[in-house]
C-alpha cells in the first residue's frame, strides 16, 4: 500500500543540483488500473497502481506492484501507450525523516513542479506540516495525476 | 508467491460438466513480465506474472498480481495484445484438498487439453503424486505457457 501527499511548488530549493535526480519518462496503457512504464535513468520499470476506495484521510491510498522491464520489452510496451510520454526529471529531496520528489516537467508540461511526499501511515500523512516552499495540496485534484497529463499537454 | 505444476492431460475425468467451469477469452501483452488481460465468464482481469528465480522444485514459481478491470478498459487493451487471443474452457475438479484447473482449448487450440494444480508450499509441489488421468508432467516446458500459446497456432 502507498499513502503520498501530492503538492504544488510555492518555490525551489536552494542548490537543487546537490539532490540525486534522475530524468524519468513514462507512459500509460491504461488508466483504471493505471498500467504504467516507466524509464529512471537507465532502468526500466512496469508498474499497476489501484486506487484503493474512499478515505477520510487527506493521502492518497494505492495499491502499487512494480515489475522490471527489460529495455527491450520497454520499447515494445512504449509503442502500445496512449495519449503522450510524460518527461521530467526527479529530484529526491530529505525532509528529516521522510523525502520529498520533486518533479520538474518538461515537453509540453515545461514549467509545471509537482511535490510528492510517502508516508508509512494514514496519520503520519494526515498530521504533516509542508515545508515553506511546498504550494497547494493536490493531493484529492485528479488533474495533477501523471496519468491526467499523458493526455493534456497543459494544465 | 503463486507455485504450481502443469500437466498433460491422458483422458478426461467422467461427467465433466458436472464441475464447476467457464468459458476463458486472454490475451499478452508483454511476455516477460507476463502482462495478461482474461475474460472469464462476464468478469475481466489484469494480471501480472513474473517467474522467480531457479529453483531446484520441479513446480513453477511466479509473483502474481491480479487487477479487475472494466469490460471498457478490458476491450481498449485486447487491442493492445500480441500474436491471438487464447480461449479455453476451465473446470475446476476437486483432488483431495487441491484443486485441478482443467482447461481444453478452442479456436487454434483445439483439442489441446492442459490440467495445473496449485500448492500451499514447495515440498507439496514436489510431493504430489498425479491423479491416473493426468499426462506428462510439462511444468518446466516453456512450449505449454499459454502466453507462448498466444504465438503458437498449433504444438
Amino acid at each position: 500500500m502507498e499513502i503520498e501527499r501530492k503538492f504544488l511548488v510555492d518555490r525551489l530549493p536552494e542548490n537543487l543540483d546537490q539532490y540525486p535526480h534522475i530524468e524519468i519518462e513514462q507512459g500509460y496503457l491504461c488508466t483504471s488500473p493505471t498500467l504504467r512504464i516507466r524509464r529512471a535513468g537507465d532502468v526500466f520499470w512496469l508498474t499497476v497502481k489501484e486506487h484503493v476506495g474512499a478515505t477520510t484521510s487527506t493521502a492518497i491510498h494505492n495499491r502499487e506492484e512494480e515489475f522490471r522491464l527489460s529495455e527491450e520489452k520497454y520499447m515494445q510496451l512504449r509503442k502500445k501507450c496512449d495519449g503522450q510520454l510524460v518527461i521530467k526529471t526527479r529530484y529526491r529531496i530529505p525532509i528529516g525523516k521522510l523525502t520529498a520528489e520533486l518533479d520538474l516537467f518538461h515537453g509540453s508540461h515545461e514549467g509545471l513542479r509537482i511535490v510528492e511526499v510517502e508516508f508509512p501511515s494514514t496519520d503520519e500523512a494526515d498530521n504533516f506540516i509542508p515545508p515553506e516552499w511546498f504550494g497547494h495540496d493536490v493531493s484529492t485534484d485528479p488533474r495533477y495525476r501523471n496519468s491526467y497529463l499523458a493526455f493534456q499537454p497543459i494544465i
